[in-house]
């Protein structure tokens, strides 16, 4: 696919295209090359991550993906995908091109390496992830996917809202979801689920990567899921943790006090919400789990649901962690309604056994794993599925 | 600034880091290298565009941007960024640094070419333009820019909200701008401005490039504008016009059929909305300024007031056009409140001509030139500003 030009050239094209409608005095008659449609390889189709006009990347039946992409003075072009990196192929016109081995079905980041120079490809939107706007491609499941995919039935609206944060003394910006009903229910208070991305990600991940309003908009259609409000911050994890971050304690740590202080009180203030800590709910993937440990473990108080998805739950002793707050299993298991740790079957975060010892220590927390996934954004959009159907129901 | 790699590679860093903190048995003691902060050029701050972490891109206070990229095995990078390619020099690290002329105050897309390889800057955030999620530099003009910066009002919202259209036979996805007391107003009703964008963006650009919001926020917390609605829809314009395309007369032009049989109706069922047409508003820009004349001009009985900015109003006898529409002035200013056609200084996509032409002929359009601005964002923002004030006030 030629690489287009910014409008401004082609507003000019245009005009001349409107104005050679007339011949011109003096000029012989010349028609343009006629235009030739592309041919692609068979059995193949255009992911639903181009962008409109581009006919490059293409998935086929097995799931393999197939890139095209024109840079003659390119030495040497990469794709780096699902943990593997794959030369690309010149031909005499400098188009590269590459099919991959079969893909797992779900969301993956990709890279091109165009001489090592490691950029997002022009041809697909671009995901917030891996700390920079990162390439993505979806691999469809079929009906697998039916409960993220857009349906006939009852949509919500995800909400971009401005709050002031007195802690990080600026204005942040978050997503809030609220049900279709919201609109037309004026009377009615919502119960909230503050939800979480990982580290390098941020708060746009959850309704662009994770499709949550589609699997929140197709839950609550089914009656599977109480209508909820759903919160969506920053979390501040946006820059990877790395050289000059200060320590893996103080990382992303702030957003406890941020969501005590100021974004909840917001929340309560805007919204037509249920403020006592029966409905209130936090979950998180990867290190939005740890986050959501850190600020509901010791605000017990304030929440009554919390879940981890990949949680970045590492180096913990149980038996001390949050002041020994899993130490009374009683009293935690009457005040905790549902406590959920999934993972995906093909990555290891440890969450299998982290259920388990608390549940030898009495604790009722329940494991869920997500079969065939990795640390990837199909474990997360399955572990939201899975958790949101037993909040709220008491 | 070093490429980041994906949190998964951190995660392993930070369990390592975590498990590390013990001394190992057998191990010598090893102390990582001590974090060395960059050193940056003076006077020079990194853009509000950067993504966290992010030392580069940085502008200086004659608005010079200063790049600096690392990319060891790519042969030539060029920066091409208003309307200039620099070549950017490589040092003996595999980094390469650039300083352009001082920049004109605004919004620019910009684009890396590594090895002619036309691509997105890993450094800043994407914006949608140019068909593609395009890098963009905010080169900020001091007070001047308050009316489009997040400030200490009552703040509206920006809803991602999908409806089926049966005219393109999908399901689509919008935004809607609705003002901060809307929230709470529920009995109050509000008019709606549909607002496009032009060829090559989407229906993000103006939330995104455009800061509507926060001008709309500004422009009603000072009682300048009227609370109300604003309706942001793709329009299909993301690929520019080019072979392949359809005529020009198709191009973009189903808006119309979709705005009036699909749009409008579920704005209205979904909204708080004032359904006569005095409370009923369009405006575009560039194209965005074509689909608007080609929305309201034909259906005059739904809208009445109307703006392009920068509009694509190209090749059009205003004496025939749309029905003769024009040829009845004083029907015509009675029924339209507000004309309104902007455009900057530095560009010339023939408003001025256009309304000096329409003037002639009795029908009362208004110009306005923005100041030293081309066929770019901050001359949109300006036309906002101007425009919106006129609505809906009679």
């Amino acid at each position: 696919m030629r690489i287009v030009h910014c409008f401004l050239v082609l507003m000019l094209s245009v005009s001349t295209i409107t104005l050679s409608a007339q011949p011109q005095r003096g000029s012989r008659n010349q028609t343009p090359p006629p235009y030739v449609a592309p041919v692609y390889p068979d059995g193949t189709t255009a992911t639903e991550n181009n962008i409109p006009g581009y006919g490059y990347p293409r998935l086929d039946a097995q799931n393999r993906a197939y890139f095209s992409i024109e840079a003659p003075q390119v030495q040497k072009m990469v794709v780096d995908i699902c943990n593997k990196k794959y030369d690309m192929n010149r031909d005499d016109k400098g188009v590269w091109t590459v099919t991959t081995d079969p893909l797992v079905v779900g969301f993956h980041y990709y890279f091109l390496e165009a001489d090592g120079f490691r950029v997002s490809d022009p041809a697909v939107y671009t995901y917030f992830g891996c700390s920079r706007d990162a390439s993505g491609i979806d691999v469809p499941e079929g009906a697998a996917g039916d409960y993220y995919s857009i349906r006939n039935v009852a949509h919500g609206q995800v909400r971009e809202c401005v709050y002031y944060s007195e802690v990080s003394k600026k204005f942040r910006r978050i997503y809030v979801y609220t049900p279709a009903e919201y609109e037309k229910n004026i009377s009615e208070k919502y119960p909230v689920l503050y939800l979480q991305h990982g580290m390098g990600e941020d708060q746009t991940g959850w309704s662009k990567q994770g499709r949550m309003q589609y699997i929140m908009d197709n839950l609550i259609a089914e009656k599977k899921a109480e209508p909820m409000i759903v919160v969506m911050e920053s979390g501040d994890v946006e820059a990877s943790f790395g050289p000059g971050s200060g320590s893996i304690e103080e990382y992303g740590a702030a957003l406890t006090k941020i969501m005590i202080n100021d974004l909840i009180p917001y929340i309560d203030n805007t919204f037509r919400t249920l403020t006592d800590r029966d409905h209130r709910a936090m979950a998180g993937l990867s290190w939005g789990g740890r986050q959501t440990f850190q600020t509901v473990l010791p605000n017990i108080d304030k929440f009554s649901y919390l879940g981890t998805f990949s949680g970045a739950i590492f180096g913990m002793d149980l038996k001390t962690a949050y002041n020994g707050v899993f130490n009374n299993p009683d009293e935690f298991n009457k005040k905790i309604h549902y406590f959920f740790m999934g993972m995906g079957s093909e990555e290891n975060f440890g969450a299998e056994r982290t259920v388990q010892q608390l549940n030898d220590m009495g604790i009722n927390a329940v494991y869920y794993e997500s079969e065939g996934t990795a640390h990837e954004w199909l474990t997360w959009r399955r572990c939201l599925k899975e958790f949101v159907p037993h909040l709220f129901k008491n």
